[in-house]
């Protein structure tokens, strides 16, 4: 790469402690000619959040930014520095009728559509727990995900964790075999639970602290699980652990979503290795298949003191997206069944906790 | 997994001598209840093809299927045992416009859309390298797809083996700074050279056996390598070494094509821990990306013998399709330099060649 770009990848890291290379800075001046909006640029560069932040105020710094009430725009001397990189803006190729997915969504399954009215009344996204959930269309994405690779009809089902309430389009879509789902959260356990009484819908609902091993009735059960874990590398690691382990065996599949905002690529590795190393296969990868519906906390989060150009009110539109991970067993190995203690989301890179 | 199934994936497993589950089992089931053509049974299956003939010969032994000319059908047995199973048809869920991409295909970049003319004469497929080659949307939707990812405008490209012609393509859209291919077919790199001075396009072909390592010129000078090993394990690796040892270091990016017909989910974990180990990180899999056009030598190939159903003229239809990978590099790796002796095509799994 440029000697330019790794003296500015090597400042951030330096400052802000995150990895950060010199192709991230290359996005985030991609993403700099797209618009101007601090959220905007956020999601198109699709770089850790908090080297995001450190790499912008550097540029700003360097005379490449100037900076304003939520907005960061480059300068002259910034555009020129781009024309000399040869750098041009991301062109905005993604498709507009699956938005990239590749999936078609109008094809839901059938009865998970009514999954709009199951969530309404839903216990709003807690900070306490790091919470923060997908969009619905996100949700019926991801079921209709599972559907297509037989991962859904006939199969039992394990959300571990699940603030996003996709257990609920699962039982709706009556598809499963059986569908649970294990939460910290009281208020998700209890509403899953009224709702499925309600609705007359089959699912199981089981309050849990993931940080400890699954309840032994719940291991070697499940044809599928789900999980969006925080993403700190142990508590992506104890997630996968907890999810791996409550599958029966080889052929079985696991969904993750994992964000670009979070977690660096080295740290996408570092969980790859961990699938791999558990007997996984990844089959899908998926960018920016699920789109975050913006949380009320969005202020008291440890990334909001990152931002070198804030604004209140927030984002308006989805800035914080995720990628979709399905992984299939393909030899079954131990699952270490740790307890994990302490803070699970605390990490260098955590920007929404 | 039921144990009807892992009876018949171990008869499999003994017979074929390629990794086989119960879940291919399931795939393949599924896969016949969507339509009797051979050639779509197996392309909807996604499961190893020598696997997927095996399979077929020992439902048909124990009356789950019958055959025919170029077709296989559930029987009433079959049915049944489908039913009691569990298993229904795959839905059909693939976007139509961007054909599961997830990519504006209108949206190729300025220029490439001339592939379809640079192409005209290309060389026929030859068994002796195992080529076959994807279809012209095909090419032109990976180099979109590296337009989007910012590995293609200005960039140094090289395409380790391209019978697929994709640095035509690539080439054509006059955004990355330089574009080499290498390949051991003298046809190809004559082909390439012609259509090059032809047409005024900076485009350099380079004749090599990629069993020995890169030409020194060649290495740690790209920022994005392209290739479509051949699938036997030690190819793959091969191929993917080549590649890696072209980049120049972090934040470059390699693409692959990989198939599930000629590669079980156990050899897709092996490329896979390869891949990481090797300091990258895979940032996309998308299934399905590319699709290949039937080639001359269908009867001559490995798997022919294997078909439990015949039928001549071969398929019509898209059989043949691969998922695209995308690497990154996140940590430079020593990237071992060996020279790979003998038949690099052979393996259990091999189908095509």
């Amino acid at each position: 790469m440029n000697s330019t770009l790794e003296n500015l990848a090597e400042r951030v890291q330096a400052q802000a402690r995150v990895p950060f290379t010199a192709r991230d800075v290359e996005r985030v001046l991609a993403a700099l000619q797209g618009g101007e909006d601090i959220w905007r640029i956020i999601e198109q560069a699709s770089t850790p959040f908090i080297g995001t932040c450190s790499v912008l105020r550097e540029m700003e710094k360097q005379g490449w930014v100037e900076v304003g009430e939520g907005w960061v725009r480059l300068t002259e001397q910034g555009r020129v520095a781009c024309q000399q990189l040869g750098i041009s803006e991301i062109p905005e190729l993604t498709c507009p009728r699956c938005r990239g997915r590749g999936l078609e969504l109008s094809a839901v399954p059938p009865g998970a559509a009514r999954f709009h009215q199951l969530v309404q009344g839903r216990p709003e996204a807690s900070q306490e727990y790091d919470q923060g959930y997908i969009t619905e269309e996100s949700a019926l994405a991801r079921v209709g995900m599972m559907w297509r690779r037989g991962d859904l009809t006939g199969k039992e089902i394990l959300f571990v964790g699940d603030d996003d309430l996709v257990c609920l389009a699962a039982a709706a879509s009556g598809l499963p075999r059986r569908v649970v789902m294990v939460d910290i959260d009281r208020r998700l356990v209890e509403f899953v639970r009224d709702v499925a009484e309600r609705e007359g819908l089959r699912v199981e609902a089981v309050r849990h602290d993931l940080r400890d091993p699954l309840p032994r009735a719940l291991r070697r059960r499940f044809h599928t699980f789900a999980c969006d874990p925080t993403e700190s590398l142990r508590g992506f690691v104890a997630f996968a652990r907890r999810g791996i382990s409550a599958l029966r065996g080889e052929g079985c599949a696991g969904y993750f979503g994992l964000t670009r905002s979070e977690a660096s690529l080295a740290k996408w590795r570092a969980i790859q290795e961990e699938l791999l190393s558990l007997g996984a296969a990844i089959t899908d990868l998926i960018q920016d298949f699920h789109s975050y519906v913006n949380w009320p906390y969005l202020s008291a989060m440890r990334g909001w003191g990152h931002l070198p150009a804030r604004r209140v009110p927030g984002p308006t539109e989805t800035w914080y997206r995720s990628a979709l991970v399905r992984i299939e067993l393909v030899e079954v190995r131990p699952v270490p069944e740790d307890v994990m203690a302490g803070d699970i989301f605390e990490d260098d890179e955590a920007a929404t906790t």
